[in-house]
């Protein structure tokens, strides 16, 4: 599919979606939209973003090609639709485009979009919006025959999402037969499927993950599931902990943000000790279903090479397992460790 | 206020919400309605329970005498609305009485229900239904002057809520200021305030109990927190994990059935001995706010005195702190312990 990704006045820094869509996406993004660089003149996302697929920064949606889908890849705080993007997306519905959107607003529930989307008989997929029929886990997950490997933290914001796909892509690339089980916009929007954990009812938590999980094991030898947050993480370790136990990995993987000491957005508390953190996960984890942390995935990118070394070694040496950065770096010694 | 308690085919052992409101509820029950037992002949709760609120087991809503409110006192399994409860409830608005309930069908979204509630201005409230504005927590539960005391469980359904209201009323007697944070449907109706935490979206767990907190602080030096499930439960630990990091408690109880040994409703899954147990609630709460097992209540309702003595022994030795069965015996050991 040819996409057109909505990031106004936030590319490349502040649109993870947007970019992640760019990194790992199979579908092809024909057009970043950001009116604040578009307006110096011709720009490209390969100036912001040399590695990954290329496309030209747009004003609007007047200045995009054909497209299949047209993706909102930001979300303000608070997840609020921002009213100066309302011509962007009629624009898009006009042109018989579907919309994917992770707001908490629901462009579904919007009554001007809505009848856009049927006079043009398009589809507006909230992405945020679980199933309504959600139910509690059964306690299955660990009797699967494939193999789980879930993420997990040291804190929210350290790059769970992008270890779990650069995993996914090294596993593939070792001829591993594997799969996906995205948990956040994000991750939903790059595999066109998925169940936002974080917006589940905390009963349904494990139960979502876990209905994921036995519809992928069909297909897959090695599932690799994305984590949320941290299980201390004061406002959202409920998350986390719903992910852990619905997804009863045989492996686990704690990512990192190297130099990070403090819960981001939450500087009164300290973060854990590697070592502690990954003793704590196996601790909680053991009851419902063993898991050792395996190895660790940690974002190094504001450190020069050397930092970064000496960084991925004091990890592994705390957690006893590899560790690597596999955006810099990459992912195959974490493959080694679950094969 | 004077209230009748539906609860069909399920008095007494069926009947939670009934009876907890008959054991611990200020209000008084002038009557429940089972039509099963009442088609037996006359019939009183006292035959059941002798140590609570008595009043006439009744048929149906014309055998009610006066009341203010009218609770739905029982849940099936999957919480929905039974048909033939329905000329009960709609005799009960008909009479100008509220309706609260704490099925997950909401009476409000009945149009039947509604038509009649706002025709005889009656107020249905639905229990189950959370706020709407909920939020992520701030992390400043930890802040706040109350001593805060969060009960915990071995599993789910062991007494977690009893063992709350039973502190409660024993740090009454001893002349604590003590308020009470219910997190489950019994308790928020028993207490007429709270927020259904296994209902609210999982990002927002933690942040709907820490405003429960903050607002219940500034009335009160002490406060109790009902625990739900367990934090090593395959299905509901991120309700546990939400409530345990919401809170920020000082002092953890230890609830737990005298002679449980696997997980209720998923029997594959074995307890942690109550050590562990604890020892791994207060590993996860120290980087967040640091708390202490002070003490378990114990439910051997099933055992005789001796064993049951025998049962907090052992309890008790294992945490390393006093155990009590609260409704058996008493729970001033653990007012003891938290002061």
């Amino acid at each position: 599919m040819r996409l057109a990704v909505l990031a106004h006045g936030k590319f490349p820094d502040g649109a993870k979606t947007a970019v992640g869509l760019l990194r790992y996406s199979d579908h092809d993004v024909v057009a970043v939209l950001d009116r604040d660089l578009a307006a110096d003149g011709e720009r490209r996302v390969s100036e912001f973003l040399p590695d990954v697929q290329d496309a030209p920064v747009v004003a609007g949606i007047d200045d995009v090609p054909d497209i299949d889908a047209f993706v909102v890849g930001i979300a303000p705080i608070g997840g609020g639709f921002d009213e100066t993007w309302r011509d962007d997306v009629a624009g898009a519905l006009e042109r018989g485009c579907d919309v994917w959107a992770g707001l908490h607003y629901f462009l579904s529930e919007d009554e001007g979009f809505a009848a856009l989307a049927e006079e043009h008989d398009c589809e507006l997929w909230d992405v945020r919006d679980p199933p309504e029929d959600l139910t509690v886990a059964e306690g299955v997950a660990g009797d699967l025959d494939a193999t789980v490997v879930t993420t997990v933290g040291t804190d929210c914001s350290v790059g769970k999402m992008t270890a779990t796909l650069e995993l996914l892509e090294a596993a593939r690339d070792a001829g591993l037969n594997a799969g996906f089980v995205p948990t956040g916009q994000t991750g939903i929007m790059i595999e066109g499927w998925g169940i936002p954990i974080d917006r589940t009812i905390s009963d349904f938590t494990a139960g979502a993950v876990e209905r994921m999980l036995v519809e992928r094991a069909e297909e897959y030898d090695y599932l690799f599931v994305e984590g949320q947050g941290s299980i201390v993480h004061p406002a959202y370790s409920a998350v986390t902990c719903g992910i852990l136990h619905g997804s009863m990995p045989d492996h686990l993987v704690l990512c990192h943000e190297a130099g990070r000491e403090v819960v981001h957005g939450y500087e009164a508390f300290d973060l854990l000790p590697a070592d502690e953190a990954a003793a704590l996960y196996e601790s909680l984890a053991a009851p419902v279903h063993p898991a050792s942390v395996v190895g660790g995935a940690v974002n190094t990118s504001h450190l020069d090479d050397g930092a970064a070394r000496a960084a991925l070694s004091d990890f592994g040496d705390a957690i006893d397992a590899p560790a690597v950065d596999p955006v810099r770096f990459d992912a195959s010694d974490l493959v080694e460790a679950i094969r």
